[in-house]
């Protein structure tokens, strides 16, 4: 109801007997304005708003991807999450049981993570002014070693992915399309927390990393091409793509290269660290590949070289990608 | 457009023409997945969603009201506010010289504030499945001294208030409404961000500090109340309500105790420390005034007394409160 987005006694309520035993935490607790923290050094901090639709599909929630998102956007810099904030957008009328399984996919998240949501908000808005929910996380991080950025991106460097591509868009597409594809299609939503902490503690300084979320493998190779200005080679046959996704893609005329995922990361490590570096990835997911590397010529340009050898420009996304996978 | 939020050219022309150039600074432009900082000590963390209508009204605009709205929950607890993010959900068709006047208001509070908007996010959502623009601002503070919570909160404490109530609630209703009202009726939106650093360096120590938004003054006291199980009496004759509040409340059915505040704030200190604070609050606004105490009885109720002596009791707010307000 509205009320409980008021600043009355049924908003109180909600928060107190739902949302704070969900997030149950002593900083969480003191129910300040700001939460309090302890921290000190070198921080990361980020932020993502999350209005996917639809809210549950195979392999996740709104609750999952919007604490996976945001915990990643930190990972890819370098840094652990430690803090989360929530704060939720609930359209009147949204089911309480359905919020609750909302926010405890959040809360699962964080437990696996060790990050603890500190702060929150909640809001009420009248019916057809959103849709269902939409949640706003953001997140406290420390470094872990040196922070991981664009600069990094060099002539020689290997392109490696860890997994295969394309599923959490391809999921959402399904779910929304009420396709059946037996079932094994699930997206690849998950936490990258631990794995780039296993890449740091293996002795591996990634010079770029970047989960391949919106605009998919494409966006974040275009980026690094424009930002580092060097052309870079991928080669097709090295990267994986599922039966099920590719199955999608032909239906509705995608490209897995552009389709989003959600726990799937491009990574660029020295030549001399590929080797250690994907044997790190492939503990997590058999499927993680090394895809390319980057070339000497300054164009700012992605190739894909296919399995005979003829290469293509992949551009950079652009016009009505898949809209809300996230 | 939809292609505005979804990775692609488009996105990246809107954040790098518009947005960055808006909050130019140098952390934002690294354009990380998150935001490199270097803070130490103790901290706090905040988090609000804005969904106010309208999107424009006297005295401010939701860019505005996100901005202070952070910065001042940061202030409650004793916090300087140094870092914002910016989260963006935006419905298709909404006019982008309408989006640059709200994020011009943001930059405008942080400049005045010191304040820098370091990491954001933007969604896109179809027609209809957002009302214009929703907008989630997350910030980091360091604490100036020890943090103000509901802890301090004692018998014998006074009560003061730094400024007459119900200017926000009322404007966004007369707004709503389209009531013509002289134009003198304006929103309290401000930020507290030097209000509260000059009680610091007056030597007071705040025992508690609350906005008084959502539920309005009464929402704070009650909850006071609530929290520290003391009755709190407030004196009606010491309460600035404008003749413009209490025309629209009036007009409406409304109570002015419960109608929301966006730069007003309820603040308890020691006996001792009254005079000194007061100077201070009116030293930024006239109305502030000293408005009650904490008694010794434990029974966590409001009492609100009248000019005549007679009392009764300041319930917390419940139901359909004015909803939307921020």
């Amino acid at each position: 109801m509205l009320s409980h987005g008021g600043g009355g006694e049924e908003m109180n309520s909600l928060i107190n007997d739902l949302i704070f035993k969900i997030f149950d935490n002593e900083i969480l607790s003191q129910s300040n304005d700001s939460a309090l923290l302890n921290l000190s050094g070198k921080l990361a901090f980020s932020t993502d708003s999350f209005v996917v639709t639809p809210i549950f599909f195979n392999g996740g929630d709104i609750g999952k991807i919007a604490a996976c998102g945001t915990i990643n956007d930190l990972a890819m810099v370098g840094a652990r999450a430690k803090y989360l904030s929530c704060a939720l957008i609930i359209e009147e009328g949204f089911e309480i049981d359905k919020l609750e399984r909302v926010l405890t996919s959040i809360a699962n998240i964080c437990k696996i993570c060790g990050v603890k949501v500190v702060c929150g908000d909640t809001k009420v808005v009248p019916k057809g002014k959103c849709d269902g929910i939409f949640i706003n996380t953001s997140g406290i991080g420390e470094l872990i070693d040196e922070p991981v950025g664009l600069n990094g991106l060099k002539h020689g460097a290997k392109i490696l992915l860890s997994g295969d591509i394309g599923r959490h868009g391809a999921v959402v597409l399904a779910n929304r399309e009420e396709l059946s594809l037996g079932g094994d299609l699930k997206s690849d939503c998950k936490s990258l927390k631990e794995i780039v902490e296993e890449l740091f503690n293996a002795g591996i300084k990634p010079l770029s990393m970047r989960d391949a979320t919106r605009g998919g493998l494409s966006a974040v190779l275009n980026e690094w091409a424009k930002f580092s200005k060097f052309d870079i080679l991928i080669k097709d046959e090295f990267i994986k793509v599922s039966d099920e996704v590719a199955g999608v893609c032909e239906l509705f005329g995608f490209e897995p290269y552009e389709l989003a995922n959600e726990g799937t990361f491009v990574l660029a490590v020295d030549a001399k660290d590929e080797e250690k570096a994907l044997k790190v990835l492939r503990k997590f997911d058999a499927n993680a590949n090394s895809v390319g590397e980057i070339l000497k010529d300054q164009n700012s340009r992605v190739i894909l070289q296919n399995i005979y050898g003829s290469k293509r420009l992949l551009e950079a996304p652009k016009g009505e990608l898949l809209p809300r996978i996230c």
